[in-house]
């Protein structure tokens, strides 16, 4: 390390632009440098240690130095640092890494599309699902929907899909043929007195009615995370994807699922399809792919499209679609070792123990608290959505960043969260174990109790 | 390696979508599976042995297995093996980096944006003309011109900007406020015997009258690469840039370098932009920072647009645009080594000697070839176009494929090249040498050679 740790403070402000951050905090606060990570747990540059509640940006899933993983890339980048798979080219690891993904496939597909983002993985799908409607001759079927609340990533379509109005404002999207559509988090969103079934209901209902007015020969495709991450860390309600799916079918709307975050384990299940009991026509996966050592994504594509895909490809001709990295070697071979370094540590029979217990804890820990409103999730996602006033719902006002507060108090007690508003969320590398939990939920237990008397 | 030959092409052709490559091609010949590289050469699962004339895709700048990238990548996997930028958080790898890339900008640049690759970087280009515009109140300026034959990427919108017409058609592109001027070429699309200053001049009279009939109002940017690459490999005629920039200017149209081939030495100058002799307001570049090691992009942002974007900042909020690996500090790690690399080496210094050698050969080899209509480029990026009548320019009837036949007769002689449509193409590594050269040149020759006689 050559950087001192005054001269990197002023260094980061005269040379980053970060993403998702305000300029204004920067400022004021200078940046938070991250220098070593171990385990669940990363040191900052002033030697501080902190336990690691997010996995980096939900996706050190294996944790931090995960020794199988780093020699992988180490080998590999030794060995061939760089090929593509344009025109017909290969790699000896990006073929098996196909093949042991579709191995893992929650429902038979046909092929994998590599990238290395979510963000451009999504991109993909959106040019996917445009090419198969017109390979059968369906101009018109174009339309996709997404939900309010969504995270599909910062492309300027896949922001677009992404049902964040703060990433539409000043950018002017969505831009193209996007329609959103209602939230499913029954807290903020049911009617008085609507049960959970009944919000599903009614969500269906909205979803029909907007196929009927739009018209179903113009809709081509649905998106969906299992479980909304950056949106506000949303659950579904009871019977939703129940309710929704039969109706995507009846009008042959592709179902997209965004598993960038909810893939590899996360909810407690290999894949979140299976906890929301769901097959997808498309699978977006990337982030725990490689548990984030290498940025690496995966378009699954089924049997349904690849047939078309295949039949027409005598017309078609070349499929002019692909990134320089549409498959690069040390990403295979990261995810080769990501992936068995998944099965011999049996991380998601780990979730699917210290998940509940997550949960459970947070529970008791908050349960009759006065200012958390909410605590909600599967497996290793859960988010505490603190409120002014639990029995109305009344949020603090937004200009008192009590999220924020709270994250920066977590912080200070070695904690690293995120703060959605004013829910905080916590998915934490797949390999914590329950005293790792316990530590987790007693620190940010102080963290808010260091912010309550602040909040009058 | 685990895969046996045979396996190989089986697995492959059973799970791998590959990008930009005919399903039919691939179904009838199988992958070519590199499983190698060093230096300038790669090796197939059948131990075939290439030079590789194309660097990757236009990315191996400093040939494979170089050593002090490779142990920068595993020392920092090992030390830290994600974390993010988000929200304020940093590392110190990639503050070195941001740092170490704005002093060897080629105009005074205030902030770096990070992503993976190209194409994300073109999409957050977009996404910062249209929120600067914004922030300066100006609403309706938000149209981007680019060029046909432009390659900007695969996302939607930046392969909207591309101006190839084989990347639109079937995916209903382009999308959003694009407008598309003739490309560049002076072989092919100049009036009968038009000079090259003569064609710049109708260029940048085309330029005026586009932006008289949409309004000045209402164009944000021009997007260009200092050479054309994927889109034909063209390189400007005399004058170009000093006709075209000029009006930019008067119009307050800013002008994004896409320098993701051209940057880091590949025109004999460290950017393609001092090669033009051209002051960017914004730069994208990708591939040679890391040397294609690893996946990683950066925006090079203007103080005409920081400025903008610092003093609006307490209005407008979190900068709501951000990719999972915008700031990896295992990429910063490799673009660190290679940027050290690339002085160590005197790798620009070498291309300036070696690119023009190259173009030399290839003209005393092919200069009066029946079949070779043009030779272009500049520094280690040539293209060698073939045409069935020297004299009238006529192409050959593009079913015949003669592009592809020349580049599978050249892989049979140990060549690597990539065939954009009949134009042969080259961008090796950029530590290659004049002996690797002559062989490149050589192996070409008799590629060509046995293709001909097939050619009637
Ligand atoms: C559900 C989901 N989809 C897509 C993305 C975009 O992925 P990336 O940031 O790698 O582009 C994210 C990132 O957080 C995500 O959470
Ligand atoms: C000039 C140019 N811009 C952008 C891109 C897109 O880069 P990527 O493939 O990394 O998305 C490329 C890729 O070849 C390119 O040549």
């Amino acid at each position: 390390m050559t950087l001192d740790i005054q001269r990197a403070g002023q260094i980061d402000q005269a040379s980053l632009f970060h993403p998702f951050t305000w300029v204004e905090d920067l400022k004021r606060e200078g940046p938070n440098v991250i220098t070593e990570g171990k385990g669940v747990r990363v040191k900052d540059i002033h030697g501080n240690e902190y336990l690691d509640g997010m996995a980096g940006l939900w996706c050190v899933n294996l944790g931090y130095g995960c020794q199988e993983v780093v020699d992988a890339i180490a080998a590999q980048s030794e060995r061939l640092s760089f090929f593509h798979a344009f025109n017909g080219m290969s790699t000896d690891v990006v073929i098996e890494c196909a093949d042991e993904l579709l191995k893992r496939a929650p429902v038979p597909m046909s092929r994998v599309f590599f990238g290395a983002s979510g963000s451009d993985a999504n991109e993909t799908q959106i040019k996917l699902i445009w090419y198969y409607n017109n390979l059968l001759g369906r101009p018109k079927k174009k339309k996709i929907i997404a939900r309010w609340n969504a995270y599909h990533g910062s492309g300027v379509l896949t922001s677009s899909l992404t049902g964040l109005p703060g990433m539409h404002n000043l950018f002017d999207l969505p831009i193209g043929p996007i329609l959103h559509v209602t939230a499913p988090h029954h807290y903020r969103k049911a009617a008085e007195g609507q049960s959970e079934r009944e919000f599903s209901r009614a969500l269906a209902a909205e979803l029909e009615e907007l196929i009927a007015r739009e018209g179903a020969d113009t809709i081509a495709a649905f998106f969906a995370e299992p479980v909304m991450g950056a949106g506000g860390l949303i659950a579904p309600p009871e019977g939703y994807f129940e309710e929704i799916v039969p109706i995507l079918r009846r009008h042959d709307i592709l179902l997209v699922l965004d598993e960038v975050v909810s893939g590899f384990g996360r909810l407690g299940t290999y894949w979140g399809s299976q906890t929301i009991n769901v097959e997808p026509d498309l699978i977006t996966a990337a982030k725990g792919v490689t548990s984030g050592y290498f940025p690496m994504s995966a378009c699954f594509i089924s049997p349904k499209l690849w047939e078309v895909f295949e039949a027409e490809a005598p017309r078609a001709g070349v499929f002019a679609h692909g990134y320089t990295y549409s498959a690069h070697p040390v990403g295979a071979a990261a995810a080769l070792a990501a992936l068995k370094a998944i099965d011999d540590k049996k991380v998601v029979e780990n979730v699917a123990e210290v998940g509940p217990y997550l949960h459970q804890a947070m529970r008791n820990a908050f349960a009759d608290d006065p200012i958390v409103g909410e605590i909600r999730g599967i497996g290793l996602m859960i988010g505490i959505e603190l409120v002014k006033n639990k029995a109305t719902k009344e949020p603090f006002p937004a200009s008192d960043r009590v999220g924020r507060r709270v994250l920066q108090a977590a912080a200070q007690k070695g904690l690293i969260t995120r703060a959605l508003g004013d829910t905080l969320v916590f998915a934490p590398p797949l390999v914590i174990n329950k005293s790792e939990i316990d530590e987790l939920v007693q620190k940010f237990k102080a963290a808010v109790d260091a912010v309550r008397p602040e909040l009058g």
